[in-house]
């Protein structure tokens, strides 16, 4: 087997070798990272202070490299913006954890392998790429949309599953293990987790905990990246360009975390116009104003739903979510009937514009819109299938 | 490869495209679609005026033919009872959501399939003929037994699996989501849907917005149209023939829908008879009892089973639904104790009968029963594997 | 396809044709089997008294054995110990159902096995040595961790699952069907099943009556017998033998069915010590402890940890459990903080000795010892991979 001398011999800002990739991940995070509250502090301090295995500077499981179809190390170096970054055959990331993981490079070539894989389902139903490997899908909090595109991206390449549904109620965790126990068990029967879970942090200390990569794919009100990936996929895949457009985040806008990684995430492209449309009362935190601000991205809020419309190439609808209402039924119904996306909306809309949703929807789109083209969102939980498998493939076999 | 040449050369009834199968099957079912409450109207209209994509008139997702041993296109016809009908490479169904989807030709060529598959599993427990193919089991309502034979038929032909245990508590649709708005997500992760719902008409609500396969795996008090399948491939595999029995149908006869698809099909063969053995409170509806005598065949009431069982070919015994019964549990235990299958009704069947029994059962079928060859109950679980592996490769890979 | 003809021309222990294995394990179970209470009796009347199919006469399923790389009948017979025993191509077991079924002889030859399992999960991700076949993992009670550790072990192998999580909620078992009638369906779609349940006895019901093998992953308070395999399998990996060693039995042993089964494993070492270390509430009990004095294994009660520690080659420490204590939080409170292993205790250690645990732990093992390499019980969990990786291998296509 060979191993991954090119890694050496690049001038990069992904990552050269996982303890200088580790160090511009801190860098590029520095600033922002108190956004989404947890501190990233304790992840470096753990795995630099670790006094078991170092996770950092363990390389993965060998790979198969004849069973990946790739039979020599192929380096080589991309000059975008003054920044060099490797598509070697390592992936720069050992864990898919927070959206701050991602700069526009990285986002950039896992697009790149996201279209391949978009062929790969089409036309080749049969792929062995991920052959021999076992993913297992540790759900503490039922998410069945979730775990089905998980599953099936590991499927699609040939890969196989291990499943809890229900791990909170069904496994050791009802007994009272920790978390990084049930890791260090779970990672002995699999090569590759990924994990929902109900508190935020969750999925941080899993990575921290195991020697094989570790998927976040939702942790309670803290981050589910894979979400915030396939929604800035889905635009450049529908509008052709991340640069230069213009995008209305519509609904709650305070409590969702895809819109807040979505925001997040876009103040990384040139020229993005944001406007926020909220009721009152779960309008958009100044904490993301306050960030796109410092990044010079431009935004207003508006309450003219049908105006924003007009200008946007992307309408992205959210639901309001019940429960963060408890008591206050009479504010959750004001909320709930405020911004609704209906033919109206899309009469205002422009003919290249889409309107993008997480799923589910309630009733905050009308089912009237789906017939139109522009009507994206379940083409968007379709590419979250393609995103899933390239991380999938990245995150074992490298690019 | 040489397919199946008998089938060659005509014109037909079945279907020859879709919209002709459409037709045919709209008028052979028009008499009869009342007697299982929901009118097949809704679909039709459905279908013919979506302002999307027409399921009819699509074709199923392209076919890797090499895949399935099958390199070219085929397209035979047979001419059978003053019908012609096609078999050609593809099925005639896109979904199977009904019993009266099946007509005597499209079952006889069904079971010959089934037949084929029984040799598969036994001789070939590394069949490739699935190979490539995601099956989503999306179950809204716990039925192990049934789940577990389909993916099982699914992997026995070298399919994966997703599976959903739970789907009514664990998913979006505890959520709010509609059921078609979870399908149009499943149908980006899966080649076909195997869907069991709590309501009747789920399953062709699933069928009509689907652009792949949908198998109904029980819809509430509505239909289970693979059972009845597999209740009519066991009597021939167990009897030699259809036409011409005696079957006695025994138990809950005004609830159990596996009888009333049973007594539906049956009425597709020559010289049936049927007696109807229940207790006064579930006696055999009138819709069921009309809707045979129109067809011409011979039926009538017995309370005496012994009677009965030295006359007939099939003694097909039911489970008497306590959940039925309500706060009536008196009614419940008199129903229950009055018609049970032992040794003493084994005597008077003769040599070639059988016992059948949907299962699960509970003391109406006497344990000591089990052992005598006559016991076919659980031969007609095991066929419900032949069936569905058979149902699974036609609407995947076509004859 | 050769047949087994092998089999009736070697003299042996452990089994030569299935009746005289069928004799010699009842042979040797003799004197042990009231300590499991329930006795053996039942199981062996009711295989030689079964009026339908003989299980033990029965052979398994025709194996494919090109495809499991064996393509030549091998029968050696092996002299140990004044004992003859075949390592020949059928396993000498149909199910693995208790500890008792196993001697020494037959455990050394399984962990060769699972030491070859080991290099195969290591080196060949993509084993096809199970290709084909499919496993019903059966949990009427969840466990996660059994649960994945199966499943792993059959896909590493090239094997296929069906799953069910929780099948005492979800299945026919909710409607009154007895476990002899679901296990009659269940093999009707598998190769294989793997039972955990809830009732003492209940993997022998469901031996008894499959025609394909069964292996209990757990009945309620009864037996564990995998977990016990893989115990001693630890043990001799760790400390490079069996003989001659002391171990330490610490915490719940009046409980817990995984010590018990240890201590019974053991008595078949040669000059084997073993110290008992549990709160006064919970301490082992005469029938272990009578077997033991009975083979003459030695043995002796003690309260000091630190002492016994010092000793020790292995340090067993094991979970108190809350539920066994009812009302009496009082007494579980101070069992539980009674004997901890920390540091201290592992600075008494000697260099050589491990720390073994079933998992899951609460804080009887602090977390800090995690970080020491005599802390072997993720090996331990991992080790269960193995072992079940050979059991399975073992049962569906023999040595």
């Amino acid at each position: 087997m060979t191993s991954l001398p090119s890694f050496s011999t690049c001038t990069l800002h992904g990552a050269m070798s996982a303890p200088t990739a580790m160090q511009c991940y801190k860098d590029c995070i520095f600033n922002y990272s108190s956004l989404f509250k947890q501190s990233l502090h304790s992840k470096l301090i753990s795995v630099s202070s670790s006094p078991t295995q170092s996770k950092v500077l363990s390389t993965l499981k060998p790979v198969n490299w004849e069973q990946s179809g790739m039979n020599r190390v192929q380096c080589q170096a991309q000059d975008v913006e003054n920044k060099t970054f490797l598509v070697g055959n390592k992936f720069q990331l050992d864990d898919v954890v927070e959206a701050q993981q991602f700069d526009r490079n990285i986002l950039s070539a896992i697009f790149e392998v996201a279209r391949e894989m978009e062929k790969i389902e089409k036309n080749s139903p049969g792929s062995q790429i991920l052959k021999g490997f076992l993913m297992a899908t540790l759900f503490y909090e039922p998410s069945t949309r979730t775990r089905l595109s998980f599953e099936s991206a590991m499927k699609r390449l040939g890969g196989e599953v291990l499943t809890t549904e229900n791990a909170r109620e069904f496994s050791s965790a009802a007994k009272g293990e920790t978390l990084e126990d049930t890791i260090r068990t779970v990672e002995g029967y699999s090569d590759i987790i990924v994990m929902r879970h109900f508190e935020s942090g969750a999925a941080r200390r899993a990575a921290v905990t195991a020697s094989i990569p570790v998927i976040n794919a939702g942790d309670g009100p803290g981050q589910h990246p894979t979400q915030a990936l396939l929604d800035v996929y889905t635009i450049e895949r529908e509008i052709g360009k991340l640069d230069g457009i213009k995008v209305g985040l519509v609904g709650d806008l305070a409590n969702g975390r895809t819109v807040r990684s979505l925001a997040y995430l876009l103040s990384k492209y040139q020229d993005v116009k944001i406007y926020f449309v909220a009721p009152e009362v779960v309008k958009m935190k100044d904490d993301i104003k306050d960030y796109l601000t410092s990044k010079g991205l431009d935004w207003e809020e508006s309450d003219d739903l049908m105006e924003v419309a007009s200008k946007c190439d992307v309408v992205y609808q959210t639901r309001i979510q019940r429960e963060r209402f408890g008591e206050r039924i009479d504010l959750y119904q004001e909320a709930q009937g405020k911004y609704i996306v209906d033919r109206a909306v899309l009469h205002a809309m422009q003919e290249h514009a889409v309107i993008m949703h997480p799923l589910p929807r309630l009733d905050e789109i009308t089912v009237d819109v789906d017939v139109d083209k522009r009507a994206a969102y379940f083409r968007q939980a379709k590419n979250g299938l393609y995103i899933r498998m390239a991380l999938l493939k990245l995150l074992l076999v490298g690019w």
